[in-house]
């Protein structure tokens, strides 16, 4: 876990699993993604039996082995089942006290936050970082609610210790301004997994978010 | 657990929740048939959000207290937030090893089961007992494939040294064929969910089966 906790200080392109947006299906994708270099995956999977979503995040932590941290959207059980490296979770998902006593210390817990006020209660309740948003609108989740928009970031990143993870409505054409407003990292779903070459997008996503790094530094 | 697990052995009716069909509400139909002398209480929730479960699930295991065993459907994690007696666990939920692992020895697991020897396979691993059905054909759960009739209980009741536990299509008018067929406890979900009066109902199918029981003795 020593490495895996490691791997937060250097995530950039940030994975979540979506099996009704997948082109190539969820397997497939993780592979492409950590093949990539991407070195976190959140497995979400909202409509499978528990049976079926502990086989399936048993073979992503095998995909994602000592490259990449595997985090389970929602479902402390299934984490628990195949020892994932943490969870992710949202406002509705189990409250984070919960998940920590039944995880332990060492295991990663990502907490959803939709402002710097749930930003800074989430790293007092031991949250390992955040994952702010929605940056800008999105469809694909509808209960999202309005993007607080990139400028947003900048005042999370500077209140929080922990990294800040940018989410929704992201894609090549404004991670830019993800970057430049500060997110150590950012998920783009569709972007990617709507794709034929999983790989390629997810190379790009990080050579991208290099660049804009080297620029503005 | 251990006086849990010692009611365990005078279980006879045993309620299933069902936020669906229940017409006053989970935590109503809980409390009545509580206080109707039932002595086992499965919370199965399909739709709500894991916040939500666990937050329905502490009040069930106050109403249950003492008086009854406080079980919950699939969901090891619910039960895990909230230390519940054990879990209700179908062929498609957590591996029994796996459940057993996360729960540790003194936890009581259920497993469903739909013939001799998946209930044999049950009790070989740990199950501490069967759920057996669908026993009846039943409309409620599309999935639950055709009733193996009262008739098949005894085979499997002389095979095991755990309760079994009857399920799928019960209702008053053929309660007396599942325990003449040796069944220690039935479900019948829509006959008493659906009631204005659940305790009522449920003292019914106490009555019920006690007055069988004394006249097949
Ligand atoms: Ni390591």
């Amino acid at each position: 876990m020593e490495h895996k906790r490691s791997l937060l200080d250097i995530i950039d392109f940030y994975l979540v699993t979506d099996s009704g947006l997948s082109k190539k299906g969820t397997l497939s994708d993780v592979e492409s993604a950590v093949a990539a270099g991407c070195r976190i995956v959140q497995y979400r999977e909202k409509t499978r039996s528990t049976r079926d979503m502990v086989l399936e995040a048993s073979q992503i932590k095998t995909l994602c082995g000592n490259e990449a941290i595997f985090l389970v959207n929602d479902r402390v059980d299934v984490a628990l089942a195949v020892d994932a490296d943490g969870v992710h979770i949202g406002q509705d998902d189990m409250p984070i006290h919960t998940a920590r006593e039944l995880l332990g210390p060492d295991k990663i817990i990502g907490l959803t936050v939709h402002n710097i006020e749930e930003a800074l209660e989430a790293e007092r309740s031991g949250a390992n970082y955040v994952g702010l948003g929605p940056i800008f609108n999105t469809s694909t989740k509808e209960d999202a609610g309005e993007g607080i928009g990139p400028e947003s970031i900048r005042a999370v990143k500077e209140a929080l210790n922990i990294p800040v993870v940018a989410i929704g409505g992201i894609n090549k054409q404004n991670s830019e301004s993800v970057i430049i407003g500060g997110a150590d990292s950012l998920v783009a779903i569709s972007a990617v997994v709507c794709s034929d070459d999983v790989t390629r997008e997810t190379k790009e996503f990080i050579d991208l978010i290099d660049q804009i790094r080297s620029q503005y530094k």
